[in-house]
């Protein structure tokens, strides 16, 4: 297995839909990916959370990776989210994905009962061994209901050959402070929540997954380089100047808020589905004022 | 629209799957209905927590739906789970299920992007309008990832003309107390924490929705009696003789403790879905310690 | 020693203070334990979060201690509570109320930094093998920023030989519950959480810690009578119907609320000591709608 | 008033007891005082929570206020905690203190009964009126069961004249950077929490609260220069080397690990006083580990 050199800025797709909701718009899709390579980021996630992934059916879920898969046609790495409440189902996307040419598989376990953590590693094991691409382990109890202690994402990484990155979006930095002690440098780990893009980058994270670069790009990728360069003082200035949006598109739903914003500059991807809501007025005020501000 | 009186104990179905756990055994889950009614119950829930709902395809999901309202066949009134993660697929569900005979339908806001109070009364509301039933709305943030205060679940309530009962499974009973005072008596709550069954009916809980009839249906009948008899030392004394198996079921997780349960009594219903494990050779020796201790 | 029968309901004074709020207004105290007394209530308790014990001065400690178990002058069992940061302040406190005459005396183990359980213990330890009276163990994690557990709560039972009460203020029934199953019977509880009252009472509490009777001690009184009456119907209604004055005087604050209240029944009691407020207008208007409706 | 300038590494004392516990020991206190200045903390601050402040006597707590002031004798500003549950007894130290002339008095709103914002504020204010030297606004939860809100800190940032500063300890980084940001950047804060000094610094905290310099002046001194010097490589290097230590005092309870390690390091101060234990032999051998591997 080779493993791909995912760092630095890692920008999460959302997945247009037509203006009634019930179709997927490949086009405009392909569109929003030409964007995101385009403005420089170092690889593309699918069907992230932000790709209302949860939300597709299994039909649309294929149409969905293939389509994205063969559009960034490598031009950069590609991490495919392919969590499914069963271990079956999951197991089906991670081989669809690989088939398709997935450089990367991100796994949420995603729960309805509360998994005991052998339920957890048999999980990322059953789909470790049915793929050849590395997994990244993504750890998110604000939305798959589960919390992986760190000491339980090491069991992991180190029982299945295949984990081999960990994004960690708990908003709790000093997990990410943990994993670095604990695995004693050795576990690659990627930041997930936008908010502590600078505490990530300062304790060591390899790389930021985010949605941000849909509509902010350059600020994304400026501070990235700042902290490349060693230079604390500069990747602080840039980090405060991006958080009121980065706090913005996170606590308004990142699939509302982004699709507003790419609205907004000239891309129609039409609405989250029900009953998530599109952005009201007010929030869409405050998104451009947002976004005059930072140009 | 018609409201049935839905009161004391509501039965909870397994969904039974074929030894490859490939697909749905319909054979058991007709024999594990019948064993319900003819316990006692006074009504019957399929496809919910417990019946792995969230596990099952969408064809397997009518399947099961349709197959259990035909075999219920009306002895006893039936409440179909049709939550889904989008208003779309809910929707169908509901329509589903009141087209083959559901009495009522019951509806968790389940989620993976948090809901704002305004997209959960849509959600409701979009349901409401599509069916003739009424709803069980059911809040139960331990599965739903969705607390719902008591005040949001009142305006639904009084918005939605269908919502006509509410199923509170917070563990926390002064949930119930708010309902009833805020609800002025109004409001007919369920119980769906199997701990708290003796306190919600001390708070004037119309019935118990439970997975539990499935072992222990004379004892869970009993306490409803007994309370009917306002008899609260009997009831108090039947509380604490099944407390330990109710504790057990839920903290072992419903579909693989009762699975295991019903296996000991003679009825083969095969395994959870992974990830979900069946329950390990210790919990089924506590298991049989318990019933047997219940015989 | 001999245990003194503690059950009912368990009355808690406030501290009155003079106008300033700089001394103990001890006439008054003395008027408030005579009405708490004539009214019915089965103990009496002084100094404890009610009481401002906290907020008080160790020469006002002692005052108050002194005065409140010579005023009781044994017509009812008294427990004083003496919980104080330091093993060595408290072991003070239990013996100068115990040689004034305290029945028992009630630890919380108060802390500023965490404490872990061995610690625990042996502050309780400490205390009983200094004194010859019983202690009630009171568990209330919201003020003492310690939540014990069951278990830990029933090792320092079997351990110390003169805890031989639990009042649990968690707020979660299944405490109760859990205390009662892993205590098999023999651990005597109290409930020290109004709202919980019914349910407590429903769990096999053996009383009711409440400062409530301070305001309307017939309906607590008659809430008892009814569970002894074995009488869930009227224990119901008795409930609900002093549930919104239970809710009020715990959110509002027990100092602020019930000094407010006795006030509104002609005696003064002087206000809470800063930084706690007085109850403002509103509240005072509403303390007064809920007692009209009680008349 | 003029306001000291307050940053950089400011070290807590501890408070040594004599051998049977029940006196301060005033030489033991000096020569740590002494330890302190002469590693090059830029700050001293008695009487907080590892000085154990909240388990003196009045009489103790002057004692120790006084000595620790004379003997810091301006070498740098002082910083004295002087919290208390009554806003007479906080204002009574805050008096004391600057007429001993500290350069600043820093206070946590401690709490038993939980204070409604107003409270707080009012607290505040009444601390600000009484004294002419700056206040530092303390917010730790874990001790004081009181949690700021931003908005609540910056409220009365904004009202009480002398509060100049604000601590932050929740472990939150976020709070620190709603802190900067909506403080618009004119709110100096300093970081509480050991554990989080890179991130904190990384958000552009002034200066580290700790009492780590007792033990690893050298290493805390090297970061904080490490970060003025902007190189942020170093100084993520120099915290993870720090942070086994700094995560092993914070959870072993800082008074009692300090204490241990100081014992350690040739300098005899007592034991932490009951029910806090002295750190036994386990955790001496762990920390006698960490001191060894830093040297």
């Amino acid at each position: 297995m080779s493993t791909p050199n995912i760092h630095g800025i890692i920008g999460y797709t959302i997945t247009p839909f037509t203006a009634n909701g019930e179709s997927v718009d490949l086009d405009a899709l392909g569109r929003s990916i030409d964007r995101l390579i385009d403005s420089g980021v170092h690889a593309i996630a699918p069907l992230g959370s932000t790709g209302e992934g949860a939300y597709l059916s299994d039909a649309e879920w294929d149409q969905v990776s293939e389509f994205s898969l063969r559009h960034v046609a490598k031009r950069v790495p590609t991490i495919v989210s392919v969590s499914d409440l069963t271990t079956a189902k999951a197991v089906r996307r991670a081989r669809f994905a690989e088939a398709h040419g997935a450089d990367v598989v991100m796994v949420l376990p995603a729960s309805y009962w509360k998994l005991s953590e052998a339920e957890i590693l048999a999980h990322y094991r059953a789909i470790g061994e049915s793929i050849g691409v590395p997994i990244m382990l993504y750890n998110n109890p604000a939305t798959s209901g589960t919390d992986l202690s760190v000491e339980l994402i090491l069991r992991i990484f180190n029982a299945v050959d295949n984990v081999t990155m960990v994004k960690e979006s708990t908003g709790d930095i000093q997990r990410m402070h943990k994993l670095q002690l604990l695995g004693e440098g050795q576990v690659p780990f990627y930041n997930g929540c936008n908010p502590l893009a600078l505490e990530a980058f300062a304790a060591g994270a390899k790389g930021w997954c985010t949605a941000a670069p849909n509509l902010i790009p350059q600020l994304n990728l400026d501070l990235y380089e700042a902290v490349l360069a060693n230079d604390l003082s500069k990747a602080r200035e840039l980090f405060y100047r991006q958080l009121p949006l980065l706090d913005f598109i996170l606590k308004g739903g990142l699939p509302a808020t982004i699709k507003a914003g790419l609205r907004m500059t000239g891309l129609e991807v039409g609405d989250p589905r029900l009953p998530v809501f599109a952005l009201g007025e007010a929030g869409r005020g405050q998104l451009q004022g947002l976004l005059n501000a930072l140009r």
